[in-house]
């Protein structure tokens, strides 16, 4: 595997090809998902860090044609909708405003429910799985759907699904079905100080 | 590899065994780490995914035993001075709250940036060294210090570098010194809708 074989993302450095190759399609096939797919993802997840090992992350997660799938896919906004509903299951991302053992504020919830986030998305691609997260859903309402009461909240849906063809979506999506680009390092780190802006 | 030389981490489902095996060790060995040491945790975190590609995370860093080093170690709390000072670098991560492309609110920066933060620590691992995040800081101090200001914020301190033997540490945390548990599948992923607390 070369350093060039994805023209939009250069490596800067030695890194774990895990990180640079995945990406969030769209394209997904409508295939279904076994259950044992989504605990490897689940068991992925469970072992990132957090504050005081609180563990703020928690799934509610349906798959493809069930009755709460049909209602995790009405309150997506449409622009997700039209691909989402090709994913193999949807998976709310939830995280707790406050620590279990005390109920005190824990301001790094949803900092730490990124990190899981990160290691399902990387498991997925271990099997050979895509994911890609939306913020873009009506928040009241999947809360309500969900029952996802304070202090919890729902930080991100994921589409979770196998790989389709770029061909297979409508434009604007199938323009914009590649790897995205990202800032350069020098770009993202700095030493010693913030640079101005 | 068994699934059993963890035995306070036993997998429930098979996954990449990256995730299971990554935990925080406060023991280093004091040895210093090379600039590309760091580019290539940098190279692993700038791939994370994030709301409309914005890219929130930054990162201001310092080598052992340089003039910022020793103010950053001076931020830190008491207790985690103590061992981080066996570190190789020290790492802010910080996060932007706002999206750079029209300056809103940006309400998945600490998510994001907490994605970023998970693909470093794994790169990290790929590398041979180990990683703590910690939250025991005096923030406006360490902003201050950093030249970390509005609309970016310092989510954690994370400690990088050669881990160490748990001998070197004192009790309390000799005893600490072990990777941590965590809840079950179970007990975070759930079917349809959050069960009640």
């Amino acid at each position: 595997m070369s350093a060039t074989d994805l023209p939009q993302r250069l490596q800067e450095a030695n890194a774990n090809d895990q990180f640079r190759r995945r990406w969030s399609p769209r394209s997904m096939t409508a295939a279904p998902l076994a259950q044992s797919d989504l605990e490897q993802l689940f068991e992925a997840a469970r072992w990132s860090p957090s504050c005081f090992n609180s563990q703020p992350w928690r799934f509610v997660y349906a798959h493809r044609d069930t009755p709460v799938w049909e209602t995790m896919l009405a309150n997506l906004m449409d622009v997700n909708r039209a691909w989402a509903k090709n994913a193999g299951a949807l998976i709310a991302v939830i995280s707790r405003s406050t620590y279990s053992h005390n109920d005190a504020d824990a301001p790094m919830h949803a900092f730490d429910t990124g990190s899981a986030w990160m290691s399902l998305a990387l498991q997925a691609q271990h099997q050979g799985l895509v994911t890609h997260a939306m913020r873009g859903f009506m928040l009241a309402d999947m809360e309500a759907a969900l029952a996802v009461r304070a202090p919890y909240s729902i930080q991100a849906m994921i589409a979770v699904g196998h790989q389709g063809a770029a061909e297979q979506l409508s434009e604007p999506l199938r323009e914009r079905e590649q790897p995205s680009p990202r800032l350069s390092i020098a770009e993202i780190a700095f030493a010693g100080r913030m640079p101005e802006e």
